[in-house]
């Protein structure tokens, strides 16, 4: 049998799975910023009703996913898997948040892409014949990675003008086996992440880190394709930040081919400009996820979008690997999703 | 299209994906145990010739990724993916581990199932057609765990009688598409793991927490296959050690379904019973991934053994969810891997 590649990285699916339903929610920040209209839930504190912000960020999830399968008319038992990550150490944001679900599990890291990582795995899950519908979950929270990676919020630590402001949000996207021409956004296929490693040592500058592992999928996809950046509607990386998204501009015009103005980063979508202290814009899982399960595919639904290339980046470092002097390993995997019955298959 | 599913959560692999290579990597306390001999490559200390534990442990995935690649006879541009994870903090033993190796990865968290997790996910990109080839690697450092999760090991801390040794070790099995009637061990199906949860809250008795959820698994499985326990040549947990491995005894019995002796424990396989300070057993990522590629698959390739069932389990839990007051959430991941042309297909 032959394997569903077209290209080096990318992977056509046969079948392209239908988005059955996505659903987003996020903080009060999150909300006063330019797309708050665009989330299904949002709450007045970082706390979502309970007593810790790691609890808040697994309500989060649990209220996304409920969210994204109420929007379908799905119940959790509908689901064959859910994919779900998160920063938190041992990524429990997930664990706890997907615990009463009741759906079979898979625990998934990819930092900032793991939004794009495990809606590729549930795409595999279902264009692959083993899952009818799968679920991928993702979040992170402001306060409680600031605690964890950087320093307790009430040191009120001084941020470099390179860093970003982690997202309190939440995203779930939910898909199922797809028929071709019929409405909802598809899963047309993907390419995969290899781990680069530009040599930034700065973990206050993850633009900088991840921008080359942007430029190498990105570039990967066009070339595996045959597509031009053009092609799409919108190619939106995660959590570039202004100086990770100046660099991949750079990095293409450097290699002969521009970024047009389809070219977004969900950082600097979610917040405003003038936000206080958000520097170089949003990052976290749960941006990325936020905005694609908000914004980009409400936009798809209402046909304002019909091609996306959704590429999210991750920095796969930890305080440990940057006490210990190590760069930061990066990665990128990109999502091509589509309105309509085309595809990817060569 | 039906999907490949059996029963309520068991898939059955369309064309069983093949075991082409495995190898194992351990530590000098792993080197001592009754499987010494059984590991490819051993190290006289726990620094593997680099500076910190956290280095060693990204070594070790490394060597153990290109020593089952080299058994196999293949180079690392072979694999379509590896799928890598471990239990430190955002998974660094993985993206530093497979940083160089240049293969698209997938990172993923299962706690100590994360061997199983990762093959189950390795099967289905290849029996789903989207890889010719695929890897799933995962670690553990007994040093580097002490550090993170317990007390630096300079403080000297008791542990409790429940506690257990984590694995200074590494896993890795490469597997491909596979034909029927071929020599090598085939991976013909998986039962996903449900999070649950029975309510222990003690840090130091994973075993306790981890033994719910093997029952869980294990039974669901049985009961989808329509196999009884005793059609496995070797049932093996990941890590339960000696006391999960007696609770899960007690649930099947009182479920009026004993576990006989082809019931082992990778936990209490690694160490001798009267090995200083192991307590309750091994545990780990890499107790059940180096058992799997060492011990479990060489007996398997020399026909002592040709139905095999590896069920590793993992407590989702991280040291802040323990001191917010949260119970473990726990998995299991039951693979079935078989000698000769059957399979798991109802």
């Amino acid at each position: 049998m032959g394997i569903k590649k077209i290209g080096e990285r990318t992977v056509a699916f046969e079948n392209p799975p239908s988005v059955l339903g996505s659903a987003c929610v996020g903080g009060k920040k999150e909300g006063e910023g330019p797309l708050g209209g665009e989330f299904d839930i949002l709450n007045e504190d970082a706390l979502f009703g309970v007593e810790t912000w790691e609890k808040a960020e697994s309500k989060m999830q649990r209220l996304a996913l409920s969210a994204a399968l109420g929007g379908a008319g799905l119940e959790p038992r509908s689901l064959d898997f859910v994919f779900a990550g998160d920063l938190l150490n041992q990524c429990t944001a997930s664990s706890f948040g997907m615990r009463d679900m009741g759906v079979p599990f898979f625990g998934v890291y990819g930092a900032c892409s793991t939004m794009a990582e495990s809606l590729i795995l549930a795409c595999m899950a279902v264009d692959g014949g083993f899952a009818a519908r799968a679920a991928a979950v993702t979040s992170s929270h402001f306060c409680g990675a600031e605690r964890q990676f950087r320093f307790p919020l009430e040191y009120g630590g001084q941020r470099a003008p390179t860093a970003q402001w982690t997202v309190t949000g939440a995203g779930a996207v939910v898909v199922g086996a797809g028929e071709a021409g019929r409405s909802p956004p598809r899963v047309t296929g993907f390419t995969s992440a290899k781990i680069t490693d530009a040599g930034i040592r700065d973990a206050n500058n993850m633009g900088a880190a991840m921008a080359p592992a942007a430029f190498d999928t990105l570039s990967a996809h066009f070339a595996d394709t045959g597509r031009s950046p053009g092609y799409y509607d919108m190619i939106a990386t995660g959590d570039l930040g202004s100086l990770g998204a100046e660099l991949l501009r750079g990095l293409f015009s450097d290699a002969g081919m521009g970024l047009k103005e389809n070219y977004a980063d969900c950082g600097l979508l979610i917040y405003s400009g003038d936000s206080r202290d958000v520097h170089a814009g949003g990052s976290g899982c749960g941006c990325g996820a936020s905005v694609l399960a908000g914004h980009i595919l409400r936009a798809m639904r209402a046909g304002r979008l019909n091609r996306v290339l959704f590429a999210a980046t991750g920095a796969m470092l930890s305080s440990v690997s940057t006490q210990q002097g190590e760069s930061i390993p990066s990665i990128c995997y990109a999502v091509s999703i589509e309105n309509g019955a085309g595809g990817l298959k060569g």
